[in-house]
């Protein structure tokens, strides 16, 4: 079977010059990244965090991009069926397929080739977030804050997904909009109550923002309900979008990639620069959950200090209540961009130090290297701390941090004593609630030690 | 607790003279149907077809029309609380209410005072329906035929849903719409699937459009997807709605309601001056439902021969295979519209016999009259069973019928011996399956007896 | 030459029986009217106010109402060949057609067969008007009022016109509306002047209203800028119609129609139970028109009194001015609405008197019989005075006045001695400056007496 | 007076790297160049080719960009008060000056900047004509081809212009969209023409798109209707984005800026490899211009060939013929870019050779060198004939130009005798006519000399 794909949403008007760099582009060593992102999206209801057995199955899977005078096409032979009716793409992928060549080699290139961008350097990193979002058309101008941010796990259990779509709805009813990691779970349930609020509340045109990154959407391919998605290049600036575009932030239920944003927002709130800063975040899960919120708070507290523990609120069972107090901040969100001149859409003055912009690459070196000792500035701690829980993402379910598993062992994490400790039992805790992977029994990708 | 509510999607702006009959209007005889019927919309959510409890549960909720200079607002005292977010009334609900008002106060004022319209002629119907839609917005000018009429019970097993819910969701990624009795079951299912496909394949305005009636709203509350709400006056009108507005039908497994619904529409096509119409029907369920619509088949085949059940297609376990079918044939209807010179939003052409069109008032005296014999003319039989099963349901859920039995015990249906035969068999098998009432034990409203 | 339009704008569904009593009107005594309004609709652009010349060169045009399932069709033998470009209908025309029959042939029969409608009671007068206008969509929900009306003459110099038009401009720039009485001169200019400026200020949805009534409209044809027309009954229910939907009002240099809806609205603002109301008004003309006001303002004083000087004011040669002073008064306008809790797109609290409601059909024996005296209710002179002018306009332009001139003789005026001077004069004065017909010498239609 | 202008319509969303890049920009060599645009945008209106007095008028304006967190305004100080309405900037002129922004500073920096562009490479420059385009949004997806390219004299007669008017009615009324140089003149002339056809036909979205450059914006500043302004970086640039934007060509009566334009048409239709395209091009004007067009005819056929003179069409004295004509050929136009696979909004595959785009910079030294010779390939002296009259236009009221003229005396022109005796002629003419400037006497800035 082969079709040929004309652009929805994104690149319907490319020049001569463009065309030629994306055919270049798609040749390149990008090329693997290309296909399999673009492969993750035509797949996208399929139930599973496995994206080795996806791209197993549609090993025979090609794309091509095609030049036509007046712009290009894509060219899919044997792709999966799900992503067609009646022989038509489903508008919704095509639009996905089109970001995914939009961000994977377009903005890419763009951004490579400009002498105004420097990559290595923090305010730069700042304007490459924006002119990915802006280019991606996610920046529209705002007459008022509205962006909820939702973190939680991939595998969460069916009372944690109920509950994450209930809060969802009560968003929703309140003219909220949902932006998330675009995978399944506690990335889509608040998706999919809001899309049932907005019906009800008349609204056509909400927001349902997917951020990935091109190491973990084959295993968190875009969930139904996204209809802005944007592939960032790295974790980092995945992240950095995130706390930029959205004006409130909940954290369900998760696991290690849930701690890692956590961190990377304490880490953020932690920084005396960002005291005048209104970005209101809420940690919430059902009744069941109270226990595990209980054990992060702890966590928390015991390494990044009680001050910490201020910058988040905790609510239990009561999605009513998550979305009165978000929508009740609003307006504090609102007025504090109003007096900081800045806008509704990104928040520029936001401050984000190098070590939580700067991409971190996990193996088995840069793991044993981390620091993860107490420290005056509790903010550096965060930022590694940040770092260990992002390598062992990357060791559960990126395929490059798997395969490095696979070659080497489980990476090694050296620290202080108490703070290892702390952070095992965390670590167990997760993995007894299988919140590691959608299937199988886990093994652990790494190793707690001591101090060397 | 007292909220005022403006109009939102109907009756925005009034005349002085409409003000003052709608406050007139609003303090007759009608007033309980209105208070009724609004309450039934605030109450939508509830999962009940118990209209006596809801009412006795909201048994001090007040409604009053207010006059202001630019119009009106509405005055409720003790609403149900779950209409309000924050105490903002659901954009959804605020529509619907107006819907209400629109339908059983302003348009039956409207029409009643016209000394255009004469309610006992059969074309004077014919467009008293037509204006009714029309007045609701329910008649935009379409490029295509695509909306397909859902019929099927509000009582349905879990896998029943599942099914309705899933052919919607086919229907919808072909870009069609729903129509329906706007109650639960399968009146909701595919309203939900047909959402969530129209989600995926960017369609902004979907249609769709809950036709009901004063005396089943309580029972049958307007779903929560419902974004055309339309009260016609009468189950006539509403069947003559139905299949003037839809371009395809689809039965699914349902009780004595569904039935009604398809003796009605075969009653119809077997009009020999309907021979032209292009009206696609099609009884569809799941692996289970099979012996089912076996038994219906055997029924219809019996009593309104063989041609009848040509005038259908079944089809079963096959979602995918019901929409693509129902798809394809929109260009037959669109064809033969054309042909005959006809718009697409409203059949006008199809011929509909007073005996179809005319109120049927079930009571003890009227069932105990129907003519269920054998007939030359099985478009007669097909219209006296019609009114048994009519009367049935009415006996089930709506208020009087219910008062009626409950006073002077069930209904008497006479008639042929096998046809009656039939009846009592396919009416025993209803109750086996629990198609007559949403909870509870079922006792029969009807006696099923011989010739007399 | 013979084609088929079809409707745009309105009546694009009708019900069956609208189309049957559509057909029948057209057929009736009515059938006359529609035809030459809808002739001068399709003539517009044609430079000249001779209607009687106009149907002569016309003589061969038919129109036919053809009847279609879905709706109706015009079929035009012989029209105006400026109204095609390419044999297709100019869409703004086309819209213009069917607002004739909407309102000529579609409204009346509406308002005549409704048993909640009585045409000789004033408060039902407004609700017609009302209903004439919200049927022609006429009255869409505004958040500011922004409607000024502009009157004055068809009929005015070329240093008179580009004064209207330079006003207009100045109207347009400041996002206000012009509605006026859809003819050439004074009616067009405003109109012109607003499309340039809302084009610069990027207003795409510019309101240009024309309201005009049957035995006017071949007179005064609608100009091209139009783009909302109603056709209202008569001139009394026209003049409602402006002055409950305006926000304000500007008077330019006109003949005895500005006279006449001059002393309409003094009349109507004299009465004490319409002081809250804000409803400004301004004279205004080039440098060369200021003896021309002078000359209005001292009739005025010395029929109407010193109080009725003070409702308008008179700003000469200074566009920019009287656009500053209507775009400040239109926040007034506002409050004053709210106030009363009236809407902003009709002004229902304002109180018309039926002495300027009903009907004035201005013959030989009703123009004597007018009581032009001194009054201690100022706006009954008022009344009186209008319908003498109103009067001297049909004797001029419109057909059954000129009819009636022809066969008769002038009218015959009779009143107080002073008031009667003041009149000849003002009257002469309009003949001198042209002010009575567009070409050709004017013989005049009245003859001033004193009291008998 | 100093106000401060928000964006609007481009560069509403900037990165803190674009605003400093504009913030750098506009204080380097650039700034004169800014501000000169900026006031003509802002004084546009005023009726005047000399650019020179309008500085002079305005020589304390000052324009500064202000950096704001959520991106820039413009402060300005002492601006043209006719761009302003009660202290409020109009909004068309608002979105002019922020065009000028975006195509001075922003696009120059942007394509400066990228490695992607060379700008002395021929198909980078056509690269670089259609991003600019693209970044104005001026490259919609067109269903259709509608976009007529008018051309002709900014100094014309009152009939002229009055025949310009009248042919954008006609092309209006025939829902075609209007590209001119944005000047005075026959560039706004069919702009108005259109615009009220719009209006009749009911076309809310009528383009009037204005391409111009810094150089000769200031002579020809933008008129009231173009609602999309680009100015591109050279004449060069600009005659090609003509070309590849248009659909269709008129040329009316000009100057020699005209001649320049039909020179470069020709020179272009003349290459071979454009055999296929389908470009027409008339040349049309009033009873009074029959000689003109039959002397640039005789001028063409004796240096160009009879070939060249089969390129266009002459029509004199009807305006619905050109209209007429061009509206057919739009579907040529249409089914030639299909064949070619090519898009609507932009002719990729015109083939425009070297000596077309690169920029030509007249001066008496470049002027001395053109080779006004016969050539074989006509194309060639077409090119030259072309930078000869560019020359001349730039001695007339181009700044730099002018001052060349001032400072060194006329430019000399060399060629074949024959040759050089028809420009002569053909430029005595045009002087005589009054075709060179708007006021004042001419004195001419150029010699024609026989061959050196």
């Amino acid at each position: 079977m082969q079709v040929q794909i004309s652009p929805r949403g994104s690149l319907v008007q490319l020049s001569q010059i463009e065309v030629e760099r994306l055919q270049e582009s798609a040749v390149s060593e990008l090329h693997q990244l290309f296909r399999s992102c673009a492969l993750a999206v035509l797949a996208s209801g399929a139930h599973t965090d496995d994206s080795a057995a996806l791209f197993e199955r549609f090993s025979d899977f090609r794309i091509r991009i095609l030049r036509r005078a007046r712009g290009i096409k894509l060219e899919l032979t044997n792709p999966p069926p799900q992503a067609f009716v009646d022989g038509e793409i489903i508008r919704g992928i095509q639009e996905h397929l089109f970001a995914v060549l939009r961000d994977i080699l377009y903005i890419g290139d763009k951004l490579g080739s400009s002498r105004q961008i420097n990559l290595t350097n923090s305010s730069h990193l700042t304007n490459a977030v924006f002119e990915t979002l802006r280019n991606a058309k996610a920046l529209p101008v705002l007459s008022q804050p509205n962006m909820i941010v939702c973190w939680g796990g991939h595998s969460i259990n069916r009372e944690e997904y109920q509950y994450t779509r209930e809060v969802g709805y009560q968003l929703g009813l309140r003219e909220l909009n949902i932006c998330t990691g675009c995978g399944p779970g506690a990335m889509e349930g608040p998706m999919k109550g809001a899309a049932i609020a907005h019906a009800k509340q008349r609204i056509k045109n909400g927001r349902f923002v997917g951020l990935t990154e091109p190491s973990i959407i084959a295993a968190e391919p875009p969930n139904q309900i996204v209809n802005e998605l944007i592939i960032l290049p790295d974790i980092e600036k995945r992240l950095e979008a995130f706390v930029r575009l959205g004006h409130g932030i909940i954290i369900f239920p998760g696991g290690v990639g849930t701690m890692e944003e956590l961190l990377y927002l304490l880490g953020i709130k932690l920084n005396q620069l960002n005291d005048e800063q209104a970005i209101p975040l809420v940690l919430t899960g059902p009744k069941e959950s109270e226990n595990y919120f209980k054990e992060i708070d702890r966590f928390i507290r015991s390494t990044l200090g009680e001050e910490a523990t201020s910058l988040y609120k905790i609510i239990i069972d009561d999605p009513e209540q998550v979305a009165k107090y978000l929508r009740e901040q609003m307006e504090h969100v609102r007025q504090s961009r109003r007096d900081a001149g800045d806008a509704y859409a990104y928040n520029w003055s936001l401050h984000i130090e190098p070590e939580f912009q700067l991409p971190f690459n996990p193996d088995h070196q840069s793991m044993a290297s981390l620091h993860l000792y107490p420290q005056t500035n509790r903010a550096l701690l965060a930022a590694d701390l940040r770092r260990a829980f992002s390598g062992i993402v990357a060791g559960n379910v990126k395929a490059e941090g798997v395969a490095h598993i696979k070659k080497y062992g489980p990476f090694q994490l050296y620290g202080d004593d108490k703070i290892m400790k702390k952070m095992d039992k965390l670590l167990a805790a997760f993995v007894k609630q299988g919140r590691m992977k959608l299937e199988g029994t886990y093994t652990p990708c790494y190793e707690i030690r001591n101090a060397q």
